[in-house]
C-alpha cells in the first residue's frame, strides 16, 4: 500500500461529538478514508456537521449511515453502544469492520457483540485522547497525534481486519497498543476513571462547603483547585455510563485510592512528616516519568498560557450528541 | 506618590525558591523596590542567584540581608519561618514592614510573630499563585499577575503598612484580599491544600498498583491522570510543612471529601446513574464560573499546547532552597 493511499474506503462514524468530529477531521486530514459518513441521533448536531462541512456525507440515521463502508466506528456514549450496535447490524455490508471509541471495553463488547453478524469483524478501540469539550465544534484533526489508541480485539479476530485498524489509527498518528477488555478496563479505571470521580467529588465537596464561598473558591482557584476543574466538566452522559460500566474496576481501584488516603489522614493527624515527605518525593519521579515519555510537556502552566488575557474565552455548550 | 514611584526602597527576600525569586524579578520588573536583597540558606542557591543577576545585593545570611531593609519577606517553607523570624529579628531597622508568602496563616503567625520586636509592622501575606516547579531558575516576573494575594494582618495592624502591602502586591499585578488566618487557613483547605493531598495521593496508588504496570500508567496517562501529575510534582518540603501546619482545617475538608466520595462509590456499586449525572453536571458550571473570572482559559489543553513536540524538556532539579 502507498504511504498515502487511504487505508479504507469509507468510514461511517456514528456520533459526531468531540471524537467523532475529530476522527471525521482526522481521517480527512491524513486520507486514512476515501470517504467519510457522519450521523447522530440529534438532529441539531447534523445541521452543525453541515455546516462545519467535515464530512462528505451527513447521513441521517445509523442504519443508512453504514451501508456501504468498510470501516464503521461507533463513537456513542458508553451507555448506548448497544442499541447502536443493533440498529446498524441488519444494514452491515460483508466483511465491513466494526469498532468504537468506548472508554470502557469489557462491558462494550458484551453489549455489542451479540448484535453483530458473523460476516464482519468487530474491533473495538480506544484513543486515550480528549479534552474536557463536547460537541462537534470542539472536534480537531490533530486531537489522536501521538496519543496512545487500545485494541481489544477478541481472541480469534481477523489478523487482517486488525491490522487494518492498527494501520488507520497510526495513519491519524496515534501509537497503537493491544490488550485484553478486562485489562484495558483496570488500566484506565486508574489512569482516568479514578481521576474523574476525585475531581467531579473535589468539586463538589468544595461547592457544598457552606463556610467558604463560591466566590472565594474560584477566586483562590489557582493554588490547585483549578486543575481538578478541567477533568471535572467533562461530558456528564459520558461519565455516567463510563462509571456504570466499569464498576468492578473502579470500586477495586477506588478501595485502594481511599485505603492510602486514610494512610495520609493519619500521618497529617500524628503529625508524621516524614511519612508525607516520602510520598511527595515519590510522585515527583513520576511526573517526570510522564514528560520524558512526550505525555505532557514540563511548561510550567499557571493559568495555560494565558495568565495575561483578561477576556473570557466563550465556551462551547454541551450538545445531546455521543463524545 | 507617583505611578511608578517604588513603593519600598529596600525589599529585603529570604529565600530564593520559586517565589522568592519571582518576587524579586517582578520586584525590579514593576520598580516596586528601588533596591532588592535577595538571600537563601543554600550556598549553591546563593551563587545561582548571583549569575542570573535578578538581585541588587546577594546577601550571605538573612540576618544581613534584613540591614537596612524597610519590607522583609520571607519566602522559605512554612516549617522554618519561625527560625528565621528569630534570627531576623535583631538586625530589623525601626518600623520595617515584615512580610511572609507562606500557604499556611494561623501556624505561620504563631510562629513568626513572638519573635518580631515591637517597633516592626507585621502583615503576612500569601500569594495564591505557583508552578510545580521549584529553585531559583524556576521564578518569573509575570508570576503574580491577575492572581489573588491574601493578607491576614493581626486585627491592630498598622494601617499604613497594610496598605503599602497592598500597593506592593497591586504593583506586581495582584489582586489583594484582606481576611483572617484561620478564614484563609480554611479557604486554601479546600482551594489548594485538600487538591495537592488527593494528586499526591492518587499518584501514589497509581504507582502501587501491581496488575498495572508503572509503563502504562505513563503511556495513557492522557486520559485523566496527568493532570493530578501536574500538581504531585510539587515541592515536598513545602508541602510536607503545609499539611503539619495546616492539620485541623485539612481534616476537616478531608473529613468531607471522604463522605461525598463513599456517597459516589455507594452510587456506582448500586448503579444509580442519577446521582452521577447530577454532580457530573453540576461540577462543569463550576468551571464555567473559573474561566469567567479569568483564573483559567477555555482553551482545550491536552498535553498542554505542545502535543506535537516530541522533544522532553529538561526539568529543573529540586533545589534545598525555600519556595
Amino acid at each position: 500500500m502507498p504511504e498515502d493511499a487511504p487505508v479504507f474506503e469509507r468510514v461511517a462514524l456514528i456520533g459526531a461529538g468531540l471524537i467523532g468530529s475529530s476522527l471525521a477531521r482526522a481521517a480527512r486530514a491524513t486520507h486514512a478514508a476515501k470517504a467519510v459518513v457522519v450521523t447522530d441521533a440529534s438532529e441539531t448536531v447534523r445541521a452543525r456537521v453541515r455546516e462545519l462541512g467535515f464530512a462528505d456525507v451527513v447521513a441521517t440515521s445509523a442504519a443508512e449511515a453504514v451501508v456501504g463502508a468498510d470501516l464503521v466506528i461507533v463513537c456513542v456514549p458508553v451507555g448506548v453502544q448497544g442499541e447502536v450496535a443493533a440498529e446498524i447490524a441488519p444494514a452491515l455490508g460483508t466483511a465491513a469492520v466494526v469498532s468504537d471509541v468506548g472508554s470502557v471495553k469489557g462491558a462494550v463488547v458484551r453489549a455489542m457483540a451479540p448484535h453483530l453478524p458473523a460476516h464482519v469483524h468487530f474491533v473495538p478501540a480506544h484513543p486515550v485522547a480528549g479534552t474536557e469539550q463536547s460537541g462537534p465544534d470542539a472536534g480537531f484533526a490533530t486531537l489522536f497525534q501521538n496519543r496512545w489508541c487500545i485494541l481489544t480485539p477478541p481472541q480469534d479476530a481477523d489478523e487482517a481486519a486488525v491490522a487494518k485498524v492498527r494501520a488507520f489509527w497510526e495513519r491519524l498518528g496515534s501509537k497503537v497498543e493491544i490488550m485484553t477488555p478486562e485489562h484495558h478496563d483496570l488500566v484506565l479505571a486508574i489512569t482516568s476513571h479514578l481521576p474523574h470521580l476525585i475531581a467531579y467529588n473535589i468539586v463538589g465537596t468544595a461547592d457544598d462547603l457552606q463556610t467558604v464561598t463560591e466566590g472565594e473558591v474560584i477566586k483562590f482557584s489557582a493554588g490547585g483547585f483549578r486543575d481538578f476543574t478541567r477533568i471535572a466538566a467533562s461530558d456528564p452522559t459520558m461519565w455516567r455510563d463510563v462509571f456504570l460500566a466499569n464498576r468492578d474496576a473502579v470500586l477495586e481501584v477506588l478501595g485502594r485510592f481511599t485505603e492510602d488516603l486514610a494512610y495520609l489522614q493519619r500521618a497529617i493527624r500524628w503529625g508524621e512528616g516524614d511519612k508525607l515527605f516520602d510520598l511527595f518525593s515519590r510522585t515527583r519521579a513520576i511526573r517526570r516519568s510522564i514528560i520524558e515519555s512526550g505525555q505532557e510537556t514540563a511548561a510550567p502552566d499557571f493559568g495555560r498560557h494565558a495568565a495575561a488575557e483578561s477576556k473570557p474565552v466563550p465556551i462551547p455548550r454541551p450538545y445531546g450528541g455521543g463524545e
